[in-house]
C-alpha cells in the first residue's frame, strides 16, 4: 500500500477550561462533542487543507493559522518528515464557543498523525505538539484546553516550561452540564479584555478556593468542592460577555448544582452536580437563557470524560 | 478545690506561615519551640495578665492588645463566664520572628482555658476564638498560622467565614530547617508595604503552583512538591526586609532543599527538604546568615508536627 492509500482518523473531545476555579490552570474533557481529524497520504511533502465539515464551514487555510494543520507542521519539522498529508477536519465544537475546539482540533490532529506517520511519542511530546498547533488560536500557549482533551478527565496544568499536566481523581458520580449559547466570543478578544492586574484579596480568595478544590478532589468531598468551585477575578469581568449569565448561574445553584461558571471563555457555561441532579440543572440552565431569547445547545457528561483516541485506520 | 488553687497550662507550637506557595493559606507547625500559657484561678471574674517569661520580658497588658488575653475574653464573653484567671505566658518564640508567635500564645490560652472552664469546645470553635485572640496582632483575620498551631502538621485554610482548616497529607521523610535571625519584622508593617495588586501572570503562576503544591502532597511525590514550593507574589516583594536573603535560600537550595521562603512575613527562613539532607540545609542556610553578620537560632522539625496540647492540669 502506498502512502497515498493510507488513511488515519482521530477524535479528540471538547473541554471545559478553568473549571471556573483555576483559570489558565484547570480543564476537563467532554463527552459526546469534540472535533475529528483525518489524515490522508498524498504526493509530496506538503501538509495541506482538503476539507471542513461538521458545525463549522470554513477555516484558515494558512497553516500557520490553523491549529490543526500548524500541529502538523511543528512534528514535520521536529522529525524532518518527508511524507505529506491532506487534512480532512470534522467540526463538532463550534467556533468561538469556550469549549475548547481549536485545542480539539489541534490534539485530533497529533493524534491522528503520531499514528499516520508511525511515530511512537510520549504524553508530554503530544501535548508540546497540540500546544504549538493551539498557539495559532490563543496567542499563547495554555494547556488548560489541550491536556483535557488529549488526556481526558480532570486535569492540573503545572508551572515550568515544558508545561506539565497532572491528572486528578474525581469523586465518582460528578456530572458536567455544558451548556452553549449560539453567540461567539473570540477568545483573544476574550484575553485582551482582562484587567492585567488582580486585588491583592482576591488573589488569596482564588488561592484558598482552588488549594480548597484540589484537596477536594483527593479527599472526595463534593461538599468542599462545592464550597471551592468559585472564580472571585475571572467571572466578573467577562460576565457581561453572555446575555444571562447571572440568571443561567442562579438557575443552576437553585437546581442543586456545585457551582456553575463560564466554560474557557465563554460563552458557554458550565455546571458541576450529583449526577442525580444534572437534569433538573440543565433544564434550569436552557431556561435561564431562553429568558434572554438565546437559542442553545446542551451536553451533560461524567467529569471523568476519556481523552483523544484513533477511530480509524485504513 | 476551689477555683483559686486551679492551675491549667498548655503548649502551643510555633509555625511556619504561607510556606511561600500559599500566602495567608498555607502553614505548618514546628516541633520542638513554641508558647506556653498557664492560667491560675483568681478570686473575681477578670482575665489579668500575670507574669511574662521566657524570650520575651514584656507584652501589652491591655487585654486587647494581648493575643492571650483577647482570645480568653472572646471565650468569656461567648459563654457568659464568671469565673476569672490569672495569665502566665511563657515564650519560647522570639517577637516579630515571622513563627507564628501571637497566633501560639493565642492558641495556647484557647487550649489552657477550655480544660481551665470545662469547655468542651469543637476544633472549629477553638479555632475561631484563638483567631480572635490573634486579631489583635495583625489586625485581620488569617488562620494560616492559628490553624496549625492548634491542629498540628500542614494546613490548609479554606475561604469562607467561618475560616475552615483542612490538614493535608505530607509525605514522609520531609524536614523543615528553620533559621531565625536575630532582627524583628512587624507583621502589621511587613502587610502594610505590600503592593494592593499582583499581575495576573503571577497570579496565573501562583495558583499553579499551590495547586500543583497541594496535589504532590497528595501524591506523595516530592519532585513535584519542590517544582511547586515557589512564591511569585509576595517573596519578591519582602525579602528585602531579611539581609541576605537570596544568599541564604540559595545556599539551602544547594545543599538539597525542595524549596526555601519566608517563614510568615520573615525574618525567619524554612526550607523544606528530605530528612536526610536536614544538616546540610541547616549549615549552608546559618553559613549564609554568618556572611551577614546576623547571629541566628536555628531547628529542624518534620512538617507533620504535632499541634497544642495540655500540659500540666493543677
Amino acid at each position: 500500500m502506498s502512502s497515498q492509500d493510507r488513511t488515519v482518523t482521530a477524535f479528540a473531545p471538547a473541554s471545559v477550561g478553568n473549571v471556573g476555579v483555576g483559570f489558565d490552570v484547570l480543564g476537563h474533557a467532554i463527552d459526546g462533542v469534540g472535533d475529528r481529524v483525518t489524515l490522508t497520504g498524498i504526493d509530496g511533502a506538503e501538509v495541506c487543507l482538503r476539507s471542513v465539515a461538521g458545525v463549522v464551514s470554513e477555516l484558515p487555510r494558512v497553516p500557520e493559522e490553523n491549529t490543526a494543520l500548524r500541529a502538523l507542521l511543528a512534528m514535520q519539522r521536529r522529525f524532518d518528515l518527508k511524507t505529506g498529508a491532506a487534512v480532512g477536519i470534522e467540526k463538532g465544537i463550534p467556533m468561538g464557543s469556550g469549549m475548547g475546539g481549536s485545542a480539539a482540533s489541534a490534539v485530533a490532529a497529533v493524534t491522528a498523525a503520531a499514528e499516520f506517520w508511525g511515530l511512537d511519542l510520549t504524553p508530554a511530546q503530544r501535548l508540546r505538539f497540540a500546544l504549538q498547533g493551539e498557539e495559532a488560536a490563543s496567542g499563547a500557549l495554555h494547556a488548560d484546553n489541550v491536556a483535557p482533551s488529549l488526556l481526558g478527565g480532570l486535569v492540573l496544568c503545572g508551572p515550568g516550561d515544558p508545561p506539565t499536566a497532572t491528572r486528578l481523581p474525581v469523586p465518582a458520580g460528578i456530572a458536567c452540564v455544558l451548556v452553549h449559547p449560539q453567540i461567539e466570543i473570540k477568545t483573544r478578544d476574550a484575553r485582551r479584555m482582562l484587567l492585567p492586574k488582580v486585588d491583592l484579596g482576591d488573589h488569596v480568595r482564588q488561592t484558598m478556593a482552588i488549594s480548597g478544590f484540589v484537596a477536594g478532589c483527593y479527599r472526595g468531598d463534593l461538599e468542599m468542592i462545592g464550597r471551592c468551585l468559585r472564580d472571585f477575578v475571572i467571572e466578573p469581568q467577562r460576565q457581561g460577555l453572555v446575555p444571562g449569565f447571572r440568571g443561567v448561574q442562579t438557575a443552576a445553584m437553585d437546581a442543586g448544582a456545585l457551582g456553575c461558571s463560564l466554560s474557557g471563555s465563554g460563552p458557554s457555561i458550565f455546571a458541576w452536580c450529583a449526577e442525580p441532579d444534572a437534569a433538573a440543572v440543565r433544564t434550569g440552565m436552557l431556561g435561564g437563557f431562553s429568558k434572554e431569547g438565546v437559542e442553545c445547545d446542551a451536553w451533560v457528561s461524567a467529569v471523568d470524560a476519556p481523552g483523544a483516541r484513533i477511530e480509524t485506520v485504513g
